[in-house]
């Protein structure tokens, strides 16, 4: 989806591949760099992009699920962790800080009393979803919600590209479900060890989301499979990737749980897959099914598991110099470099 | 190889692994990212490390076998590019100052006359090696006076790590002979399209290559290798790693080329390469069997096949990200934050 800030009338795609074409540089040479910056220009319809500013969204929540015993953490390190992000202590902190990124942190329903903290954005939707393995994880009403939620975040015309972190304690188990009922893959390819289940946890697991899939049989509209399934911090994470879609910015896409958001925007509004760039290959089992699923190709494989918007992160600079490559190499014409022979 | 500069007595590498278990993180989330954190700790000798200021050094020289025809591109290239990236124009410029690096250009030999720029470093050997499918590129004494050239650059106790690119057309073939004489790889392995050469150019690139493999058979030491296949950009990269790692400083390694030169390196030290970071797989067909043979596996795998240090630069935020985690990340006990159940 492009821009709608800007008058960008003179700008075509084909001009687009022969900017990409005239730096110097042999043509290809920059592989994916090159296919980024590509992707980059055409969202933002310039030969020219910016790619200055970016801003990483951790959303949290719980999950009912997680009392059936789906993680090999308890529930209450949800919490802990969202006063880890804003203390500045967690992984996306020390990342977001050295890459130069701004950091904040959505509470869209972390289990137990409403944290009081004055830098946390509160869009609670309840104290953590319904165990969905026994009935709906949230109502539609929670669900419209969450989504509004999402597309109306605080946002601003300055930043060029978004990424969206999560925590959760359980949401490796609803994005499975997503995965499963969204996309068609057969659970046993999507469940994994998540925080770092043993071989019985993996079990219990794999069990119990067969059971909540039982529960409610036959093709799903994304609508249900979020009601049904998902988590408040996925069902905002899916809104705010819809919003950054119409407002023109990059969309970061993080792991396993960020793609099942995505996987989620894109049944939603097919275009707003153009804005996304997936970042990396989770070492979460089940992602590459779902990167397959979606036609795309991750850009780093690092074995990454964390979540939190840490994989995202890592790919910013990639498009910072697929921006630059795009912005500040010379060409062939005005460096006085020689083709071919 | 560790710094010498730093009273390190009381750390140990059982301390570094168990700092970085206790971040709150699922031990072993951040994959990749946990691995280079601890052969930063390591070189460094320290759970704290620093890894702010990053310098990155281009060599240019041209290769007497370009003149058999191994390249799409006229050997004139090699001096453009020179003035491209003192102009600042070439796509590691536009990374490097996107990603905070600085860039320096050694003349190493470029055929032709000297280039006079203020801001060129000259360390020439010569103009251009000789052809090597007809004689040694190189004498021994300006083997020496290369690997000289390269431990002298000046250097600063300020840099954490270095990157090392290259420019030189005909680069890969010399890369090509070092990767068969040194690592015992076959030609047909290692022989790629370099620039851009189509399936003539490549068989006769490939015929050449053989017939300079048999001009000097049977097994050749390191300095035999330089000597008679080396570029003098590749020996002056081999001089500078080697201080590098002697420094205590990380060295971040490019792609096929630069790897010739780490294997070089390795050869000669083989302690050097606990400083090496493998920045990335390059397209260039024969870099995976060369990091094969090596033992080691590159952290990026984008399509790159440019050089220049265009790679190492991509992968230096990864470097800071690492160093960040250890740094900047609360422990499950700072922070509070429980651990599994």
């Amino acid at each position: 989806m492009h821009s709608k800030n800007h008058d960008h009338s003179e700008f075509s795609l084909s001009d687009l591949q022969r900017a990409i074409d005239g730096k110097t540089k042999p043509v290809g040479s920059l592989g994916r760099i090159e296919e980024l910056a590509f992707q980059i220009g055409a969202v933002q319809e310039t030969t020219t992009p910016r790619m200055q500013q970016c801003q990483l969204t951790i959303i949290a929540a719980d999950h009912g699920v997680a009392r059936s015993g789906v993680s090999a953490y308890p529930q209450e390190v949800t919490a802990q962790m969202v006063l880890n992000f804003l203390a500045g202590g967690a992984a996306a902190n020390s990342f977001a800080d050295t890459l130069g990124v701004d950091v904040r942190v959505v509470d869209a329903g972390v289990a137990g009393d409403a944290i009081q903290h004055s830098d946390l954005i509160s869009r609670r939707i309840g104290a953590g979803t319904e165990n969905f393995a026994k009935t709906s994880a949230m109502s539609s009403s929670q669900r419209e919600l969450a989504l509004n939620y999402g597309r109306e975040l605080p946002s601003s015309d300055n930043l060029d590209a978004v990424c969206f972190g999560e925590m959760g304690i359980g949401n490796t188990s609803a994005a499975t479900m997503i995965g499963h009922k969204l996309l068609g893959l057969p659970i046993r390819d999507l469940v994994g060890r998540g925080t770092g289940l043993d071989d019985a946890g993996l079990a219990n697991k794999s069990a119990l989301l067969n059971t909540a899939a039982n529960r409610v049989p036959g093709v799903l509209s994304v609508d249900e499979v979020l009601t049904e399934y998902g988590g408040f911090e996925i069902v905002i994470m899916v809104g705010a990737m819809l919003q950054a879609a119409t407002d023109g910015k990059l969309i970061v896409v993080d792991g396993f749980i960020a793609s099942a958001a995505a996987a989620a925007a894109i049944a939603y509004e097919p275009a707003s897959k153009t804005n996304m760039v997936f970042a990396h290959f989770s070492a979460e089992a089940g992602h590459r099914y779902v990167v397959d699923a979606l036609g795309v190709r991750p850009l780093l494989n690092l074995g990454l598991r964390l979540g939190e918007g840490t994989g995202a992160l890592l790919a910013w600079p990639l498009l910072q110099c697929a921006a630059a490559m795009l912005c500040d190499m010379a060409s062939f014409e005005s460096a006085g470099v020689s083709g071919p022979a």
